[in-house]
């Protein structure tokens, strides 16, 4: 194993304009966080934003002090480019976006809001497709939507539709999920393969064709979400981890519990198309948006059973223990790679992929 | 009075593009009503959404059945054009809109949650104006931002900044304001003068100038429907008459309560400001956004106490009765005019105003 080389740390940061928002502030990368850190959260100071999960989980002073659950809320914008793509759309993928990111939270999902801005001169069967796509996946997800919106912008000011889904869960009493919680001895997982949501989306932009169909992964996480608490109560952290990647999600974990992950790279799954795909663009499947996969942090000696647990649902048939927190190197994610060495995986500045969801 | 002309009801419609999004569609008029009920309300049928009320009010189950209080939910997306203007700025708006949605449903406001889809390029002194401006607006509302988003798209495929933002709050046992309750005899209030947001908007666009500097009246009403609910618990039915002004909130009540609505043109408080400018473009100020103003219906027995609460409100100074409820003409609405004349207000069919909020 090599020494790992300190300086990938000051890898180089693009010359950012700090006047201006770049695409870079949406990937959900280190710019992302910027923004988040330095605008929003001390305009809008309090703990529950500033815990910084998914989903924000709020006690409701109206309601009995003996209820058995808090309510949790999220949102999210989509905006991804194409509106269809294998494997989904951008209807599929609000819904779904917002279903687990509750999921993750430790939330059962229950109902969703959705507000359309649609450009003039959208195709009505468009939105129509978009629609249905909608109700399928609410259906699938087990979630009603009770709200909505729907403003038009005139030709040349959106492009085509973008949707924002809202959602409320609850989560049961005692259960708390975090990216505060991970603790040196724990293990990390993924529920299957990396990249296929956003090789899916590039491959179609740029036009990419491969032996067989490569498809966004784009699923509803609340059902193997509820297997695995089911078979292991003392799971510390889920995440899905969408724009940035699997890189940004475990870069949040090693900040937030200020401890370090370890990840080997040759038990990371990864379809060999979308490995392929990636070296053609130029692209590292760590960084890639994921719309239908998680990862989780357990305690160690519980790990190989969540693994049997996952292994057993259909969204979770490629499950892999993928690496382990330490205490060494607090707040920063490693990886051992095939070959041996070893590299930071520092969190994505700029944009990769910009609107992949 | 003259008879009311029955063909009025067959007023020329624009001719539309079946198979595209138009403008009209986010009219808040009647396009927007039937691209709700052909596309939506089918594809999500749940009781919650089909009645169309500005806030969903949810039961949720996990909660013990003992609860004192239901949730309300909302959301809506702020697309307005010039994202600044007098009054106010899209993140104001976006946190009173919703605020707003909550209050009229009869809900105490609590939590929000905001989505920002920005365009490339955005000057960052913008946001960080806008982000300023939604901090003030939440401590005035008495309201947390909890939960957020940031997507940027590339230039020219937005335009500035679009905002979406959801709430959630509570409803109290045994309370229940809904466009379904009115009943003939009742008497329809409103919190002051109509047309202002819309007006100040238009008159930034057109460049407009006054004597007076015309503001928006964007305000957090949630301190007034308290005030208002104290003083009269009967009051039936509350809405906020944004997009399409009054005239579509009172052809929803209409339809929704299947009951008729006459108006005394000469008792709507209209600034003169405005009314000069509505006859400069060609506008009807019952057709004008706002976005801190009300509309009550309550029983005819206590219109006039509401209406001296309302007055004792910095919101409701210039509160108005401007109209009763009927058992003629039921699903109409219809003004008597200041010359004596009768006609219908019938819905906003297109875009009159668009991009307003």
């Amino acid at each position: 194993m090599t020494e790992m080389s300190l300086d990938q740390l000051d890898c180089p940061v693009p010359q950012v304009d700090d006047q201006r928002v770049l695409l870079g502030h949406g990937s959900g990368g280190r710019l992302t966080a910027e923004l988040v850190r330095r605008l929003f959260l001390p305009a809008f100071e309090n703990d529950v934003l500033a815990a910084l999960e998914d989903s924000a989980v709020l006690n409701l002073n109206g309601l009995p002090t003996s209820q058995a659950s808090r309510l949790a809320f999220t949102t999210d914008s989509f905006v991804v480019k194409p509106l269809f793509f294998p494997g989904g759309d951008i209807g599929r993928l609000a819904v779904f976006g917002t279903v687990n990111d509750l999921a993750v939270g430790g939330a059962e999902p229950l109902f969703l809001s959705a507000a359309f801005i649609i450009e003039e001169g959208l195709r009505m069967e468009s939105l129509t497709r978009i629609v249905e796509s909608m109700r399928v996946a609410c259906q699938q997800a087990g979630v009603e939507l009770v709200a909505g919106d729907t403003k038009v912008v005139d030709r040349g000011k959106g492009d085509g539709v973008f949707i924002t889904t809202s959602g409320i869960g609850l989560v049961p009493k005692g259960r708390s999920l975090s990216v505060h919680n991970a603790r040196p001895g724990d293990r990390v997982l993924v529920s299957g393969t990396l990249g296929d949501h956003g090789i899916a989306i590039m491959s179609v932009r740029e036009g990419l064709e491969f032996e067989t169909l490569l498809e966004s992964d784009a699923a509803p996480l609340n059902g193997l979400v509820q297997a695995m608490l089911e078979a292991c109560p003392t799971i510390r952290f889920l995440r899905d981890p969408t724009r940035g990647g699997l890189s940004s999600a475990l870069n949040e974990l090693a900040a937030g519990s200020q401890v370090g992950v370890k990840l080997e790279e040759s038990a990371i799954p990864v379809r060999q198309e979308v490995r392929a795909a990636c070296e053609l663009l130029g692209l590292d499947p760590l960084y890639v948006a994921n719309e239908g996969k998680l990862i989780a942090v357990v305690p160690g000696e519980v790990a190989e059973s969540l693994l049997d647990a996952m292994r057993t649902h259909p969204l979770g048939r490629q499950a892999a223990i993928i690496g382990r927190i330490v205490d060494e190197h607090p707040g920063m994610v490693t990886l051992k790679s095939a070959l041996g060495g070893q590299r930071v995986v520092s969190m994505l500045s700029a944009e990769q992929l910009p609107r992949i969801c």
